[in-house]
C-alpha cells in the first residue's frame, strides 16, 4: 500500500471516528470546502451542497443513531482525488456497503462524496474489522 | 457547465443506455481497464475487480431486471477523475440514488465505481427525467 493510500485510509478512519464520537466539529473539518459535496445516507435521497450535507450529519450525530464501525476498506488514489469502498456495521445491526470519495485540499484528504446502503445479501467477504 | 462536465454526463448517460439496451459489450467498454473497479448494486455487498463487476452486469442484463432511467445528474471533474450523483427510477418501481465515479483513460471517461441504493424517503427534488 502506498503512503498516499495509507493517508486516504487514515482520513476514512477519521470520518467514522468523528461519527462514533459524535464530534460535529471534526466531521465538519473532514468535508471539502473547495469542491462540491454530496451525500447519500442509507434510504435517503441525494443531498447536494455543504449546508444540506452538514445539516444531515448534525441531525444524525445529535440523534439516536447507533455507533458504526468500518472494515474491509480499500483505497485508490488518482492525482488529487481518491476513493474508498468499505463495509460498515451498525452496532447490533445490519451491514452496509459504502463509497467515500476524497479530494486533496491544502495537502489534506477531505470528503466530497459519501454513499452508504444496506447490504441485503451477505457475501463471504470477511466481516468489518477483519481488515483495517 | 464545462465541456468536460458534459463529456462526463454523456458517459453517464451511455452507462444507463447500455443497461437499458441490455448491451453487455457496450457496458464492458464503459468500465475502466487501467484502474481498479468496484460496484455496489442495491442491497448487494461490495464487488471488487473487473471480473466480479462485469459478471454482475452480465447477470443483471441477462436477468429479469427492468429498464432504468437516470435523472437529476450532476457532474464534477477534478483532473482525470470525475464523479456524478444522480437519481435512478426503475420502470414502474422505486427511485434510487446513485454515485458514479469515472476515470479518464485514453481520452475517454470510464467507470471505476458505481453505487446505487433505494430511496426510502422521497424529497422534493424534481423526478428523474426532469433534468438530464
Amino acid at each position: 500500500m502506498s503512503p498516499e493510500e495509507i493517508a486516504v485510509l487514515d482520513a476514512n478512519s477519521a470520518f467514522y471516528r468523528a461519527f462514533v464520537r459524535r464530534d460535529l466539529g471534526a466531521m465538519d473539518q473532514l468535508w471539502a470546502v473547495g469542491s462540491p459535496v454530496a451525500c447519500i445516507h442509507p434510504g435517503w435521497d441525494v443531498l447536494r451542497g455543504r449546508d444540506a450535507v452538514m445539516a444531515s450529519w448534525k441531525s444524525l450525530i445529535e440523534g439516536e443513531t447507533p455507533a458504526i464501525s468500518c472494515g474491509s476498506a480499500s483505497a485508490h488514489v488518482a492525482g488529487d482525488v481518491a476513493w474508498v469502498v468499505c463495509r460498515e456495521r451498525i452496532q447490533g445491526g445490519p451491514v452496509l456497503a459504502a463509497t467515500n470519495v476524497f479530494v486533496r485540499e491544502s495537502g489534506a484528504w477531505r470528503l466530497c462524496l459519501h454513499q452508504a446502503g444496506l447490504v441485503a445479501q451477505q457475501s463471504d467477504e470477511p466481516p468489518p474489522g477483519a481488515q483495517a
